[in-house]
């Protein structure tokens, strides 16, 4: 579809937006914040957008644009968004995360696959179209936020309060990965999830061990039985109902993970660097990533940890914890449950409690939904495979806020490779699934909106 | 025993000490931690100790000096330390913990009873019999370090090294504390300490929760089930072998336990700010503290411990542990217990190492040995009551240290107060102790020396 020119310039955008260090976790960034939310706004208008503007607020702006001039057609909701995560540790990084560098066929820098390149990839596949015809087969309404990477809250509060604004019949969310290279994916499921602290208090100071060992409450020990009592050794979750609702994949979406190309060796050895795999005995790798609730801690304040030795009980300990939900399960009946199995693991001497931070809830797509059916017919075309099907494990939070208050579906349409090193050093984008996913997702368009037999655009 | 002149006198030599931030863990306090050196270097000259100097080496110097002119009596070490806990959370401070202040019959500062108030006790009992008389009832070698708070490597090398030079027929150690204000108190028992650090690590790298969590081992939730598995709820110690080698307290020590002026609720809730007691059920609670075993977690490190969330799952984490040691429990069997007990508790996919740090082994010293029996009387005499025995569930190595090399007992005749806030911040030491303290050691070199008959010395 694009000519080397083309592909040129197009990459320039994408080196210009990925220049910008619009990190939303760091204060100190808003000004790029702000820069990279003019830049897509620019990028929207050359795309030929109408009604393009910045929606300010409290938090980072949001960028909007529509083009509705397909009257009859169907009207698609386009999210990506602009911020990325901090570059941290930089010493790792082999070239500059905010000066994006060509190896071989990937671009390398912060945001180039999260979610920069593939926000990149929706506004130029639109642009595309337009450049080529003049008008689009569908409508649509690009809506990018700043805020992905700490929470969404700006674009929740707007979702929520402009319903009717954001008409539309679908979502095309472009912040996934394919399964394998080459391999067209649509991710029809993710898991939801509740996050919280729990928050344990013993003494109200902290206390010498050696005078106090014995006789004094330990909060970190509390933390370890509290733990220790909500999940078993082998990975089964011990809350209380935490099970009742959740729905076992039917049995031809397991068989179809069983053909999924995998090598279990090469996953567990290099990619995620362990010995072996542990979770729920019995239960099949991907129905534990995907469609099975875990609970996870992911870090424990309280007390001592510089060198040496220090021998203090502290008053206080702090985990952070999260569980991740599969369908049908409720975030706030999961939040319920676990505070009640706190309370029952909590030992004496102690006080617990569980304060949430936030939440999800798990989604699941129909696949014979027609908005996923254009998407893997356009996928197949382009990347001249079967489109597959897979779930995440994580949790993207706009998913249900789109479900909950626009009333629809959500196609993850993702480009993203599995070692692009999202929220690491070294992050990449493959550019040749860059360029097939502008590509794809112009005709996907087509095939959304009926045009299916109508010929891929000739480059601008 | 001292004038108003004479304490005003000796006051301020204690604030001039005090004022020194010869904080042991910080690296920048080096030249703190040397003026702190030679300042006692100094006082012990002004007492009239001969080849007083500082003993150079590896660490912090020591500080020695002697007075071996009375043959045929006894030869007391007595032993301090110059060095301090850092100050944090300095906000705290009511007063700043290095500028030293009188508030009522307190003095607050850093050190004020650990250890600069006490050591200073000792120096000043010397300086007052020598100025009074020209020469002492016993023999004496101070050696006072700067390493007491990070662990004492240097004070072990040199006393290991040189048990000839250090030649003695007890210690004298000015670092504890009475039961109760005014109530004269020694300490004959000591917990000792195993302290080191559980080392645990999953992949080789952090993993996202949502993306790997259900087959990835969680290093965090492995430290919790470890802990969990070498202690119950109760508060017994599930690590196979521990208790084998514990010696009750005879039925004896315990009824004068139980006779020691105690409020408990008080002691629960004002002292240690606790709703409850735990601990070994069936066990009393100073058989408890002072001789059982006791195994605490002091901080965990890994993961994520900063505002908001993060889901990850992280590669390594790092629990700060200790068992406190009754007598007859030795340090190398209990490290190898505690090793086996973790690779049994060791879940599946991750790999637990246990580093040891330091250790030190319980002690209990003969209450009728000559040295305390003098100083129960000394006690008695100047404080106007009986002497009561204790133990302290601490862990005072330089105990084991005399005992193994020196061969000799140590007299734990300390001053401090248990509200003094040792490590916390507004430590203090109680002035009327303090006085009563250089009295009360004056008069215990007479009675170690067999002088009892003699009158208290007259002020300098």
């Amino acid at each position: 579809m694009n000519t080397g020119e083309d592909q040129a310039r197009i990459l320039e955008g994408l080196k210009a937006f990925l220049r910008i260090p619009s990190i939303s976790t760091l204060a100190g960034r808003q000004p790029d914040i702000r820069r990279a939310a003019e830049f897509v706004l620019a990028e929207l208008q050359a795309a030929g957008l109408e009604r393009a503007r910045l929606i300010e607020g409290a938090g980072n702006p949001l960028v909007y644009g529509e083009w509705l001039g397909a009257p009859g057609e169907p009207t698609l909701l386009l999210y990506g968004h602009y911020d990325v995560q901090p570059p941290d540790p930089l010493e790792e990084w082999r070239s500059p995360p905010f000066e994006p560098e060509v190896r071989g066929q990937d671009i390398f820098a912060r945001g180039a696959s999260d979610d920069k390149g593939q926000t990149y990839i929706l506004i130029q596949a639109v642009r595309a179209l337009v450049k080529a015809r003049g008008r689009l087969p569908v409508n649509v309404r690009f809506l990018i936020e700043g805020e992905e990477e700490v929470g969404g809250e700006h674009i929740e509060r707007y979702v929520s309060g402009h319903a009717a604004e954001l008409q539309a019949d679908a979502a095309v969310i472009c912040d996934t990965e394919m399964f394998a290279p080459g391999l067209p994916t649509l991710c029809v499921g993710l898991r939801g999830i509740v996050y919280a602290e729990l928050d344990v208090q013993g003494a109200d100071h902290d206390l010498h061990s050696g005078v106090y060992g014995g006789a004094a409450p330990n909060p970190l020990q509390a933390v370890a039985e509290i733990l220790a009592a909500l999940k078993d050794r082998e990975g089964r979750i011990r809350i209380p109902g935490i099970y009742d609702r959740v729905r076992a994949p039917a049995e031809e979406e397991r068989a179809a993970w069983a053909r999924l190309p995998f090598d279990e060796a090469a996953y567990t050895r290099q990619e995620m660097g362990a010995r072996e795999l542990v979770g729920e005995p019995g239960v099949g790798l991907f129905e534990r990533l995907w469609a099975r609730p875990t609970f996870e801690v992911h870090g424990i304040a309280g007390g001592f940890t510089g060198p040496g030795a220090k021998t203090v009980i502290p008053a206080r300990a702090v985990a952070k914890i999260s569980l991740r939900l599969a369908p049908d399960q409720e975030p706030a009946e999961v939040e319920q449950q676990l505070r009640d199995a706190v309370a029952r693991a909590c030992p004496r001497g102690i006080t617990a409690e569980v304060r949430p931070i936030h939440s999800a809830p798990p989604s699941v797509v129909d696949p014979d939904n027609r908005f996923i059916r254009a998407a893997a017919r356009a996928l197949e075309e382009v990347f001249g495979q079967e489109t597959v099907y897979i779930r995440s494990g994580g949790s993207i939070p706009i998913v249900g806020l789109f479900r909950r208050h626009l009333g629809i579906p959500s196609v993850l349409m993702g480009f993203g490779l599995p070692d692009d090193n999202l929220h690491a050093p070294n992050e990449k984008l493959h550019l040749p699934n860059f360029f097939r996913g502008i590509e794809a997702v112009a005709r996907y368009l087509d095939l959304a909106g009926g045009q299916g037999n109508q010929a891929a655009p000739a480059p601008a």
